[in-house]
């Protein structure tokens, strides 16, 4: 992608060129990087931290297997509230629970959206009806369960 | 958790241990695990040699804050297919468009359910109707556009 | 209940008395159900008779605990199909999976309305895109998942 | 199917071929299920008390032409809850209408999903107006009558 | 219609023909009736007593072309209840409202079901926001208007 | 209402008068309404004469129970067509099924709105099935069973 | 169009010339509007101070690209009451929140329908959660994004 | 609103002000807005022939009353596509019909959404039957009718 189409932002392709290596292995030695990208290690130290500066790198996930690590489930959500004024003290209470791993306000037909992650069906009925339907003001959900995940990656920078 | 909950997994708690760290840095260098969980870091190169070779371990991501790149819109996407049968072609043409960034089929009113990152509202709409609606099969979509991320983490293994 | 809210029916009384004991243990022993009902056991073998011959009695049934034969999803399915008129085809086609367990003809929004026995979210995903979608004429189907079975018994005839 | 693909199941395919014979008719005489299955009655009485032990086998049901004893209706109900917190309370109120055969705790839209069995339309009148709405925190229900039920069965275990 | 499809009901083919005649035209004089159905005029008169006597003849409308007397509006509306049980109260308050000419409980999603024919598009607004909205219990309403009376007739009873 | 609120009409307060005594009772003799309204027989018949001749009065209904005389059902249908451009021919075919009493060209989601009578469920059954899904065009149906029908009047005029 | 087809109005088919003169361009001189319709510019004076007076002429918008004044998303707005009767109040709140260029009682099923102009998406969440969801009453909204205006413009008068 | 709001914007304060007092009303003179503004005439010529050089002044409107020139219906739109490749060529034909005034891409479950104005509800059924229905590749359509607008302004600038 041309620098044109990214005018107010604080980076350069060469950045983007470490972010892109970075987003797909993490653990990627900067040696490495900046030997395919024809500069010196020092070059990259200099960007990284640039980047971790201005909060464009938030840090590194291990991408784990879930259903190896025995979570088969992972559900989205449609949550409907009572009212949208209880918006900001429902959130605080959704993230007590930690099967929700994200959490959005959106527009369309929802109050909020949500993807969570379960054991099994009964572990996913206990979070959806002991837990999630325990908060106050939510009045219902309504649950799409993934049966097959067929893509799953990063945005593609360039 | 207690290992009895987890009868059939090939994992046991120090295994639960080394991911936990991990999930949240995958940069964590092995000899601080090793220090934190009071082990040797021969076993903690053991354990994540067998975690690899088993698959659960898959590999690690950079974590950028989208927005800052320039990619300011993330949406959901309900897509109903005219027939189910198209299914797994529909997922093939999907994957060559590299906005949609997670892709499952689910039980609920849709066929197939996605995520999305875009530049702006523009790019939206070029990548709705210009690329996905253009996929043979597909016969609309409903978007669901998040105006804020509230939540994003990962499961929480213990 | 009283004889005359059952004007045109072929049964009396002792008729709803026996069902009833037999509803909830098919097997019963006739010796047993006589001296409870303070009749012969020749009366009762008469009437079942008379009720067999009259298809009111249509067989009967072991009760399984699907999940502990290893099914462990129960699903409800709304049904879209194409054109209304090829319901008579479908059906058939829908009689030869045998996960479907209960198919129904229902006024409201769907065409048909099915109740589907499967092991796991893994066969659920084959029975619904592999199975069902490619019956032909089935545009779409809405997937209801039992979290939990909270209810299931027989009608009470008295 | 292969006793590989239940490996965490307590029965073998004897088992699973005695519970197929009486899944049909919950009647057949064990010297005739062991005559069919070629081993001595004994082995028959030994599983079955088995699987009973286990509660594998829950009971027999006796199955009666729910039209030819004056029930016309069947109907299924989704219904909605005014608050998802208050499901035990309304699951313990519905198990008091006898009419309800079935009750689910459901993905999807609805809170509940209910199979009601009614003698006519005055009857469906008064079971959903006066019994079931008149449960507290029931907000409303949808209704899809049966106009035909083209498929009625138990699973088929192999 | 053959009297064996009728076996319960107190009427004779005559009484279908006489009611047939004056359902087209209720001001049918009765000696027409009878040299049009080759019967005595006594005849008609003993059988249209026994009718009224029966509650089967409920009495007769005069058509009138309700766009031609200034009713230019005729909608269909699904009522939502907060709750169920105020049904039976809102039926009370609604039969206030002269502008509904029929009301129905309903399976499906709604409620009730009503029809209203009003003036003109000011006219609809007061009767929904000002009077239907105004009955306790009732939570919101969704219109449907008629743009064209495609079919308006009596039920053929032969 | 006063004569101000009509100012397009071609009908005065008289009119409106014989009207409503006439669209309850269609059989009132035109010398009793003239009695009531304290004018001369003479006058009832010029202005129904100008009201036949302007096709404001379009006939007389005998109002006849539709339970009494075996018609048990009284249900609405939503009806969607695959296209709205069959709506005119679609409409042809649908005046050839008695059972359609009413049909709406309607605003809202549906393409077109029915209500129907039948004799039981099926009837209804067939109705539905074999000759409204049969008609060339029509893709689904949505039907909302009458359980009760709480009023049904005409159009109160002033 | 014909004067026919507009019988009760009080405008002519020179105001309608005039009118559509004036709809495409505010700020056409009478002079040239009187040149183009070969009338005198003082009749084009009497004829607009005529409708002016009538309330015809409301007054005139400058029309400016939104988006380039910083208004990027244009949406609409689906709105549920808790309760119809507090329409009224509810329009009272809705008016002192500028970002809602329209408003509107409509049918169908919505209470009210609004058309909002906002600078960005978090603008918009501010607007929808902060200041809608904060009126008293509204339940919920359900919020289309304008990806892409490809109409805008006035009715044609002839 | 401070300029720091508008980083990329080619407009400042003045340019705002100027723009607020015509969008009110487009044929304020611009003596009148130097004088209310404290700056030159010549100034405000030069910001507008800036503006309309930018494409920030698209033209003017006058603001007619609708119903006062005989259009009494305004409607909003829901249409639905048979696919969504088929945008364009529908955005097209529907440009043709001059009773749109609006037309949007838009998220959510609609293809498109359009605002209608038309003279009654009889022009309306033949613009949607037989206008909009008749465009290729629409499926249907869902109306709302606005029974009341009670809020129509422009966007407010500071």
């Amino acid at each position: 992608m041309n620098d044109k189409l990214r005018p107010n932002l604080e980076i350069d392709n060469l950045d983007i060129d470490i972010l892109s290596i970075l987003m797909n292995d993490a653990t990627t030695a900067y040696t490495e990087i900046a030997k395919e990208l024809i500069v010196s290690g020092g070059t990259i130290h200099v960007r990284m931290k640039k980047m971790q500066d201005l909060g464009i790198i938030k840090g590194s996930n291990l991408i784990v297997d879930a259903q190896k690590v025995g979570y088969d489930i992972c559900a989205f959500l449609g949550i409907y509230l009572e009212k949208g004024s209880i918006y900001h003290d429902a959130v605080n209470e959704l993230k007590k629970i930690k099967e929700i791993v994200e959490l959005h306000y959106t527009t369309g037909g929802y109050s909020m959206f949500a993807k969570i992650i379960c054991r099994d069906t009964n572990h996913l009925r206990y979070v959806l009806n002991d837990e999630i339907q325990a908060v106050s003001g939510i009045q219902r959900t309504e649950t799409f369960i993934s049966l097959e995940e067929s893509i799953k990656r990063q945005i593609t920078l360039k």
